[in-house]
């Protein structure tokens, strides 16, 4: 059981661009990456458009102040010329400013952890893994709910076939929050949400649904979306074009077929984001406002509950496993594992460690970039009038 | 409260065709016609293709073994010619024997009540509605799981606006017995289903969503589907074309959007009818493996637990309680209420009482022909390469 | 699977004491006993003190109004002179009554089917079990949860040593209705519950915690209870001496212990009975507000929650299976498999059929007896200053 | 919403005395202790009794070798050499090592947190309580559920008259991983815990139930108990006259009742925390498995579920928010909030706040005394044959 001790020599020198003391996006990403000191270690940050509110956020984080920086392009200039300097950045700003932050990190010479979605568009996307490459340096993507023990353990048991041949994944990620327009106009951070400058071509396909069919791909990796049909619809008017709640059809390279709902605006309902994987001979089903539990009903059996931290759950399961079956995990565990992966794939990229690297599975850049082609395709579709699209 | 008190003047003279003792299927239709002795009398039956096990059958149930018959043809003739002969008559046979059984039955003067889905084709059903208004005969429909009282709070909330606008109708009939295709050679109740001769276009279409698109119909009565899109497989290669899984997509007149997913391989699933309606203002979810309980979310609120029988719910829904909200109702209980409906029914329009037939919600004519126009919508729609198609 | 062909020769002459108009409780006897017309026939009544209402009540339930009687002794009287007079008495009166009753119905040839608590004392169980062997009758108890199919699953599991040795029996029946004062004023149901002189010398423990009582008795009949401890309340002061809450510890021969907890002013819970058998290899444990699920928890392996109807479950709990596993039984389920015992119970008696007799497991004059020693020696321990007590 | 900004100048110099390899309680401590960097900072250990291994796991930490300690009384005299000392350390070793190094901390000037349950006996909490005093230190036990802001939003309730009078108040804290003998044998966590030398003169009621006695206290402060009543069994003999399952009845002052269930033998559960507080008009019950839910029922309404980090809860509760309503959290936010009051407290103490410190609501020494006198008391009622004592 991972208990904090180190999995690499020393903590990554840290920053962050954005998550500061507006919204709550940022306590994630070092809740996560600080858990427990031995991964990660912050010591720089352009947390704010507002240069004193951020500066003081730092301070009050225990930050030297003269490292907390006004804007990403002074943090990375400045943190360049220190011997001590940043190695790796967290980007959590609105979802427009991704692209150019994260080149502008790569050139700097850093490792790069980026909020989903990464980017608008695919080429983007392909255009940094490039860059990327090029520099030796990791990307990795915050699919924050890919970290929890039991999505591993759902991926095992599909490659162990556990379920026999899969047949359908049906995926849902929706709430109410956004039920009503008032929220819209009063908070900053689902003002940039539905503005398609700032949020790109989609609200709740690139907010919420990117997630969920992130952790599809992450247990089923051995199929492939064929072709795509997506309805979406604006509630609330002036979303539109951005839409409040989407359907999408799927059909995979194996016959199976799935289904998405995404929405913020399933009033009354917390989150609640579901996925259930159905084969041939039996289904798993998961929810992440439980993530302690696993549902596995074999057909003909009586309705199994899989309970995390159990000696039966497989090894790919419990290498992530910190409290024990008996005390409750929650999301920041989730993160955690997915920022001590993050520390690991640099400490393996830093070292040309290619076998950590072509084993570990994490969200890298091409779960990244395929984040971003599932929006692209459902959005196609959409906007063709909710026809199938080839998954291209 | 109800408690068995009588509704009519004298229990009706009924007969079955069908449900004899190589299924369950007749066994809920008596469970819940003869509830209390005071609206149906079970008189006559044909219940067997096998006669000599029908009359044994019958004699089993009490039944006088000269109202026992060959099939129901004969029954038809022979019970036309008593003076106490049968009145009404529950068909509760293959689908592809209801249309002329149906038919054969108003000739001979009889009332209807027939298991769903009712035909094949919705000028079967015009036809039929035509001929049930000539002879001023009743035709029901035993979507049984319509009277659970529940489902009556359901439609009076939705009437009095406690959800608001409505946005979403989520529907979803699944199980996974038939997983595996061994049971369709082992089960004469399987067998039939997955033949289109004697199961019509469809398999889990007819079987099992019309049930929850009945129940959607009768919750959200004001809204109409506009367009609809469906997309269906067989994966039991055997079944083709008739489909084990189906997914649709609905677009609704007021702007509203739908989901349906009917599925008889959704492996490991007991019986899992879901129904969610989400408003602008709240949402509420019912599941037919606890009719008891009504999920009600009202958003910025708490999640609230309607339980069944409870003061606080609407004289809609506790016009049909029976037992108390200590103790618990299953499904018969939802079949006696249809049953008891179909008895008034029955008993207003022998006594041409307009009025009460105008105000009585059960499953008629037109619930069963709307259930066979979705069916057929969807299969349209499905055989066009599952495009939208309207719904007409 | 049961599906209403007789089991006894021709149905039960029935007849009720009690059970009319002013409560729902006769009801319940009725929708168990007449499920299948195949076990009894309702064919007279003493239903109600007002006799004007409840010949009206008989009326209405279709029973020839001659046979609707102002009191017991009368019908007791009348029916024997017919030819086709009753065969068997429900007593559904409050519990002061039963005694007389039930003594009257026995010295009237009569099988009785009596209302828990049987009576106040284990003295007159016993007089009354001496004059029931006399009479060659049968004494029936509505235990009515005792009915549910999952029940004899447990019964089972139990016998076959899927628990391993039984360490703890947790029991639990309580609700919240009358956790305020007022319905003792308002409801004729519960004046009478209340009033030492109508309801005996408990309110709760006579009401409640008996029916959970005879399950845990039927489950593991191989445990006998050594020493009890019980801690009564009044929390509506005047109810006292009768109890609204209690609370029983319980120490078994074979080193087991158990609790119980029955209460009425549980405020704002529904009905609420659970039992939970711990063993030293597993638990099981079973509600009554979902009588279709029993859990079941193998120290060490997965949670399972096993289904009502599926083949997996033993023979003893699919005997009296009716729907099948997609279909939700409720507590009429239960009644109904009760009273279908005990016809099938007077009817071997009837015929002096002793094997059948030694073998069915059904709330006979014993389990009557059980359930007022279980009172009395709770209210002895309690009226001790709720000490231990032998339990005799 | 708490996001990691400093609530005291500083972090605190900590260190801890136990809480190595071996175990995941340490993992606990340091989880919650280190969630922001803000409160706490690790400087030194003497994490275990095989020094080797603990220096090697100091060192793993990121600790400076050079304060990684043999044991604690060398840490003491050492670190009290240096300017830049600890300030603070946590006690995480066998109970009966409590009072020694509590004592020996405080006499070296520092303050404390330490496992529960503190000690043996209430006059050795008299007595460091006194000590505390004197030295003007701090002594915070890790009673670990005792954060969960859902916790404090039943003390807001309760306080605020939701549930009226308080009447019952049922606690639970089992789980089955003792079932068998064999972990006693295999598991150095589970060895000293059934030893009355390391673990005092309780196994579950020291081990478990003080947690949820704990609990209960914080949620209703307002009633005392007058007496108790506790009857405790060891199933594995071997564990004898240490118990591993326990039963306790309650009095309280004002005619309140309740119930402890403390056991590790109730087999296949898994964790199973429950605490539910009955009061005359409404009831609350928690479960640390889902601990951002929160169920209300007040009679005669519809149950409602009351959700972590929305804004309907009461102040009290949301001051110790950290996701946000869409998130979930675990058990270790429960411990950052319980460390982050510890920081406070200390920082409050070592500027003489008297007034934070009469307003903090926290688990203090008089919470470990009290837990010390749950544990006295229920031993004391099972020693004397389990009757009523007067709870001194």
């Amino acid at each position: 059981m991972l208990n904090g001790e180190k999995k690499i020599e020393a903590p990554l020198r840290w920053a962050m661009v954005g998550g500061g003391r507006t919204g709550q996006v940022g306590y994630k990403h070092r809740s996560g990456a600080l858990r427990d000191n031995t991964a990660f270690v912050l010591l720089a940050g352009a947390f704010d458009v507002d240069f004193e509110r951020g500066k003081e956020f730092g301070k009050n984080l225990g930050l030297d102040v003269s490292r907390c920086y006004p804007d990403y392009k002074t943090m990375f200039a400045e943190e360049a010329k220190r011997k001590d300097g940043i190695e790796v950045v967290t980007i959590a700003t609105p979802n427009g400013t991704h692209y150019e932050i994260v080149k502008a990190a790569l050139n700097a010479g850093l490792h790069v952890i980026c909020e989903k979605p990464l980017f608008f568009e695919t080429v983007q996307g392909e255009e940094i893994k490039k860059l990327a490459e090029e520099k030796g340096k990791i990307v990795g993507v915050t699919y924050g709910y890919a970290g929890h023990p039991l999505v591993f353990q759902m991926r095992a048991m599909v490659k162990n076939g556990d379920l026999g041949d899969i047949r359908m994944i049906e995926m849902q990620y929706t709430h109410g929050f956004n039920s009503a327009d008032d929220v819209d106009k009063t908070s900053d951070a689902q003002k940039w949400r539905v503005n398609p400058k700032t949020a790109g071509p989609s609200f709740v396909l690139g907010d919420l649904s990117t997630h969920t069919y992130y952790l599809s791909h992450l247990i089923c990796p051995h199929i492939k979306i064929k072709q795509i049909l997506c309805d979406r619809q604006s509630f609330i008017k002036s979303r539109s074009p951005l839409e409040d709640n989407a359907y999408c059809l799927i059909r995979y390279d194996n016959g199976a077929v799935g289904r998405f709902w995404a929405s913020s605006v399933n009033a009354g309902s917390m989150s609640s984001q579901r996925l259930r994987i159905v084969g041939s001979k039996a289904s798993i089903e998961f929810t992440d406002t439980q993530p302690n539990e696993l549902i596995y009903e074999v057909q003909g059996q009586p309705i199994q509950k899989l309970i995390r931290g159990m000696p039966y759950l497989y090894d790919e399961c419990n290498a992530s496993e910190r409290l024990g079956a008996l005390h409750t995990e929650g999301l920041i565990e989730s993160w955690s594992n997915i920022y001590l992966k993050f520390a690991v794939a640099i400490d393996a990229k830093n070292h040309k460690d290619t076998k950590t690297l072509e084993t570990l599975v994490y969200p890298d850049i091409d779960a990244g970039i395929d984040g971003i082609r599932w929006v692209e395709n459902c959005v196609k579709s959409a906007d063709a009038g909710s026809v199938w699209v080839d998954f291209i």
